[in-house]
C-alpha cells in the first residue's frame, strides 16, 4: 500500500478573505511529513480548526510576497514559540521574508525558541528540498512580482524483488539492496540472473504541482508532464479574461487548458475572486475543457495519485 | 436619548488564538464613529463575521507591539485598499508600526489607495484624539515593552435650557449657544438671570477605558476615576499570580481590585490565557471582589454607561 499523499485546503480565496473563504494556504502531507504551502492570515486557526498537527510542520513554502499568501506566517511562528518548539523551521520564499519577520521580532523584543532557516527562491528551476521520499522543485510563474510554483515529486521507489525469485534463487538478504537498486543477481555458482527477471517495477512516483498566482504561462509545463494533481489558480471565469490579464491572474478555462496540455491526471482549481459566492461556474468552465477538474474548497482534502 | 456607545468584542484570547477564541481586538462605536482597539490576526474576518461596517473605521489604536495585538493590521489595510478606500486612516501605536507596514508595502510592491497617518505614542499622558463628541487619552500600562491603555471619554455636553425658561424669559435663539455653554442670560430689560436658574445639567460624559496588556499597576487610576466601563486584562486566575507577574500580566482578582479602587461602574475582563477553556473561574474570582464584572466574549457587545 502506498503512503498517504494528500493536500488539505485551508483557504482558497483570492486577495480578500470573505465570510465563506479564507485566503491562500494548503497543508500537504506525505506520509509523516507536513508541508505548508502559503500561509495567509488565519492559517494557524484553520490548521487548528481542522485538527492538523501544527507542530509537525517543518517546511513552509511561500509562493510570493503578496499579503494574501504570507500574512499568517508571523502569527504561526509566534504560536510555535509559545508552544515551546525547539526544532528548526525552514521557510522558502522570494526575497523579503527574513526582513519582514526579523523586523517584527526586533520590535516586539521577542526571540523565537527555535531556529528559522530562510531559503530565498531564485529564478530558474531549483531543487529546493530533497529527502529520501520526496523532492521539491520550483516552477516559474508569471505574476506581478517574483512568484514560484512548487512541484512535489516522490523520489523513485526501489524495484520490488519477486517473492518467488527470492525462493527460487535463494537470494541472500545482503544482496537485496543492490537488486532493488537495479543490479543483476549473480548466484553462488556464478550464474547471472538479469534484474528484470527477478524484480517488478515499483509504483510510479506521484507528484503534486502548486501553481499560484500566475497569468497563463506554459513555461512550467515540461516540469509537470503527467503530474498526478495540478493545483492551478483560477481567479476568474473567462468572461473576465481582460481583468485576469491586467492583474496577472488566470481564468478557469486557462487553468484547464494547462492541465490538458500538461497531461495532468487531475486538476484542482483555487484562488477564487471574492466576487464568486458560488463556485459552480468556475468548475463548469474548467470541466468543459478538462473533465477531471475539482474545486479547492477549504476543509476538504485531495489525495494525490 | 443618548447616543450609542458600545464596544464589540472581536477577540479576547491571550497570545494564541484557540479553537474557541481569537486574539485581541474590539470595535468601539460612538454614535456614527468606529474605533478599532487592537487588531490581532483574523480581526478583519471577525469584523465581517459580525456584520460591522469595515470601511467606517478611520482610527485604529494598537496597545503594544506584540503580535497578538497587531498582526491583523497589514491584512485589514490590504483589504481597505482592495475595496477602494480613499479616506485617510489614522493608526496610533508605539513606535515600530510604520516601519513594519511600510516594509511590507515595499516588498509586495503595492501602494495603498489611501493615506495612512501614523501616530506614535509616547510616554506620559497624551490626548491623542479629539473631536466634537469624544476624546482619547493614553493610560500608562506596565508590560514588558512599551504599552498603552486608552481612555475614551465623551466631551462635556452643553447644558440644557429648560423649555419653560425659554417661554418665560423669551430667550432668543441667538443667545442659546452662550447659555448652553454656561453663561447667564441678560434679558431685553437688562435683568440678569443666573444660568443655573434656566438650565439643567447635561448627562454626565460617559467613558470607556481599555487596559491591556499590563501587570497590576495603579498608575492610571487617577485618569479613570468613576469610569463607566473598565476593560482590563485578566490573563490568569490568581493561583497563577507568580506566572502573571513573570509575564507582566494581571489576574482576575487584580483586575477587580483595580475596578474597585477606580470606582468603575462596571468591569469587563478579557485577554484570557488559552489554558482556560471555560471562563467561569475567572469571572467568579473577579465578581467576588467587584460584583459588576463581565466577561469579554467574542461576538458580544457591551453598552457603555
Amino acid at each position: 500500500m502506498s503512503e498517504l499523499f494528500v493536500t488539505n485546503i485551508l483557504g482558497s480565496s483570492a486577495a480578500i478573505p470573505t465570510s465563506l473563504r479564507h485566503t491562500s494556504a494548503q497543508l500537504l502531507q506525505h506520509h509523516n511529513r507536513y508541508f505548508l504551502l502559503d500561509c495567509a492570515e488565519g492559517s494557524q486557526m484553520q490548521l487548528r480548526r481542522y485538527g492538523h498537527p501544527l507542530m509537525k510542520i517543518d517546511h513552509i513554502f511561500i509562493s510570493h510576497m503578496h499579503g494574501d499568501h504570507y500574512l499568517g506566517l508571523p502569527g504561526l511562528l509566534f504560536t510555535f514559540h509559545l508552544l515551546g518548539r525547539d526544532k528548526e523551521l525552514h521557510v522558502y520564499s522570494p526575497p523579503g521574508m527574513e526582513e519582514i519577520i526579523e523586523l517584527q521580532y526586533r520590535i516586539s523584543q521577542l526571540r523565537p525558541s527555535f531556529e528559522i532557516r530562510y531559503h530565498e527562491l531564485l529564478d530558474g528551476r531549483q531543487i529546493i528540498y530533497s529527502d529520501d521520499r520526496l523532492r521539491v522543485e520550483t516552477l516559474a510563474m508569471d505574476h506581478r512580482i517574483p512568484t514560484y510554483g512548487f512541484l512535489f515529486k516522490e523520489q523513485p521507489a526501489p524495484r520490488k524483488i519477486k517473492k518467488s525469485s527470492i525462493r527460487k534463487y535463494k537470494i541472500p538478504i545482503h544482496q537485496m539492496g543492490d537488486i532493488k537498486a537495479g543490479k543483476d543477481y549473480t548466484d553462488a555458482d556464478g550464474k547471472v540472473i538479469p534484474n528484470a527477471a527477478i524484480t517488478l517495477d515499483p509504483p510510479p512516483p506521484r507528484s503534486y504541482a502548486f501553481c499560484s498566482d500566475t497569468a497563463y504561462t506554459e513555461q512550467f509545463l515540461p516540469q509537470v508532464r503527467g503530474v498526478d494533481l495540478l493545483y492551478h489558480e483560477a481567479t476568474f471565469t473567462h468572461d473576465k479574461a481582460v481583468i485576469a490579464r491586467e492583474k496577472a491572474h488566470s481564468t478557469a478555462r486557462e487553468a484547464a487548458t494547462l492541465a490538458s496540455k500538461a497531461g495532468a491526471k487531475e486538476l484542482l482549481i483555487g484562488h477564487f475572486s471574492a466576487r464568486y459566492k458560488e463556485l459552480d461556474a468556475l468548475l463548469e468552465e474548467a470541466a468543459a475543457i478538462f473533465p477531471r477538474s475539482k474545486l479547492a474548497r477549504e476543509g476538504e482534502s485531495h489525495v494525490i495519485g
